[in-house]
């Protein structure tokens, strides 16, 4: 998606209204993905200060694009003029933080984004003494947490390229191969399938499926094993995949493995179902938790039931207790609950959730049973 | 390097005695290469908190890593016992913060790592309310830009690696290809080489050259092309090799190129033969700026003479006008002057200079002078 200005255009007029709206006078927004929200700007961030300066709705200054001279070239595509952004350079031997305190104006309280490096901040601080610093991410999360039609899309097509690495988990997940074995070939497959990269690949077989952030090691997979594989990563338009499912390989599991399964499954039915619009995000997670705490696995459900998902990994909406936020459609969030079994196996099931007009639309289609490959 | 447990021990005291020296009490390490420096965690960074809490020479605590419940198993490879740091877990309804101000005794003063996301700063400044905050960064860059005998030699490694990239730049740096061509090949190469990756790639071909950040695009290499460059990447264990040439393709340069870049190439000479301890890391900048400047082209370069090199491509010390830091045995750093001449092209000579006992030894050894391809 090369955002349409027009599109950028809102995006910046509705994140100075939400800034208003917070009481904070003042964005500023240091690369990543808040600044590719804003501006498309895809570069990453660099101990040199690039920044967009945006006043709350209310006061007069206009946007600016605070850069570094030497990157000012890659800035040529962006449509700054139209957007009515003033570009504003600096050199090594100027301070860019009197810069920006130069074009802030006098304001009480400045909000920067989540990531801003701590150099960044105190900079800025020491610069604008007296201003108060808060946290941009409540502010941007108003807009980004929900997602429009293009971005639902977006991760509608990131969805369908991880469930094709999922369905080509019976070739790849085999007996006698090692984690990180199968790890690469499903990296090469991630990328294959239309992502720009493998951001991220787990793959837990027998006890390291106990450790939800287990990646990858040279263990050797043996029939039998219950075997979490977590994967996922960015399209070229920065919108992410990321699905999870588990296991069986190469025979029936031991024991009880398939009736705590079931637990699991029922949890994240449960979850997915409560998903519409007034739902509160706890609610979310207490549907998945009650099902695995009332069949005696509360313990063993060490994490969150889920995140927001979009230019990162990781956003809001968290859905995780004492999150009361009420569900509105266009949100995105993974639901994902486990039962991690510490030194036997371990279970987790993902799916990317959109909220609609009357309910939710899982994204991911592939089957939920405990496959065995 | 997996590195010896006595030596990660020498480097944890040795940054609480410089936090002692600098006034601070507590140093707060997120995920990055300062951690990765200190405990030989490779991690990156997640929005939930994990950090290494050092309180400073003097103060009783003892050193501890906090970090979320579901990471810890990825911890379990540490020395942590050895090294007498205590592990400290916690869960999503957990608040780190907290946890961390109950480790944190009654500091006056804690310096974060500067590439600290602002949520953990203001997270910490939230819960240790009055404590100042500052930049871990001059503390840690009194032990880190001064690299050990086993830190240079991977640097030297990384060097070898990255000259044998640029030895095969005749292959792969032909006219009638395009930059980006060029640049996947020279990716391939660079990870071919022994990097775990090409971290950065920048061909600049033609008026390309003369934007100094400018990395890769469809612009066709025609004879006679001046072209920038500038590659590198870290190995294994983390160390980073970067190096520019400057090179002439299918033909001879027009005009007065060879005339200017003899400039240029006299100011990288003047530069790299001025290092040696005791001299300032200004004067290695004011040695190479002033050849250009005399030769009227001071306008033309834009950017500081070099930066440290290690764990990050670019670290302390910067070499740049106003930094009257000494140098001493051990510092590793680029020299790279460049001339950029807008909408024409460019020319940035690169290498890789480690302070010796009286003088410096220059790791990268390619021929410097406009080879035509």
């Amino acid at each position: 998606m090369n955002v349409p200005a027009e599109l950028l255009a809102q995006r910046l007029r509705r994140a100075s209204e939400e800034a208003a709206r917070h009481d904070v006078d003042l964005l500023v927004v240091t690369p990543g993905t808040d600044l590719r929200y804003l501006l498309g700007i895809e570069t990453s961030t660099h101990e040199r200060l690039t920044c967009l300066v945006l006043a709350a709705a209310g006061h007069r200054a206009p946007p600016a694009l605070v850069v570094p001279r030497l990157e000012a070239p890659g800035m040529a595509d962006l449509p700054l003029d139209e957007l009515g952004v003033e570009l504003v350079t600096w050199t090594d031997s100027d301070d860019p933080y009197l810069l920006v305190s130069d074009l802030a104006g006098v304001p009480s309280r400045m909000a920067v984004v989540d990531s801003m490096a701590a150099r960044h901040v105190f900079g800025l601080r020491d610069r604008l003494p007296g201003v108060g610093q808060t946290l941009a991410g409540p502010v941007l999360a108003e807009l980004r947490m929900r997602k429009d039609s293009a971005e639902v899309a977006e991760l509608r097509k990131a969805a369908a390229a991880i469930d094709r690495v999922h369905a080509r988990m019976g070739e790849l997940l085999r007996p006698g191969r090692t984690e990180a074995q199968v790890g690469a070939d499903i990296a090469d497959a991630i990328v294959a399938e239309g992502h720009t990269e493998a951001a991220f690949v787990i793959v837990g077989s027998g006890p390291n499926g106990a450790s939800p952030h287990h990646d990858l090691s040279d263990r050797v997979i043996k029939p039998g094993d219950v075997v979490v594989v977590d994967i996922g990563g960015p399209l070229r338009t920065g919108y992410n995949s990321d699905c999870t499912r588990t296991y069986a390989v190469g025979a029936e599991p031991a024991g009880d493995v398939r009736e705590i399964y079931q637990v699991l499954q029922a949890a994240q039915e449960a979850a997915c179902q409560a998903v519409r619009p007034g739902a509160t995000a706890e609610s979310i997670d207490a549907a998945a938790r009650h099902i695995i705490t009332s069949a005696g696995f509360g313990e063993q459900f060490v994490h969150r039931t889920g995140h927001g998902i979009g230019l990162d990994v990781h956003e809001e909406p968290y859905i995780v207790g004492g999150n009361a936020l009420e569900l509105t459609e266009g949100m995105a969030f993974s639901v994902e609950p486990g039962i991690y079994l510490d030194g036997q196996w371990g279970a987790r099931i993902e799916d990317i959730m959109v909220v609609t007009g009357d309910g939710g639309e899982r994204l991911n289609g592939r089957p939920r049973d405990l496959v065995v490959l």
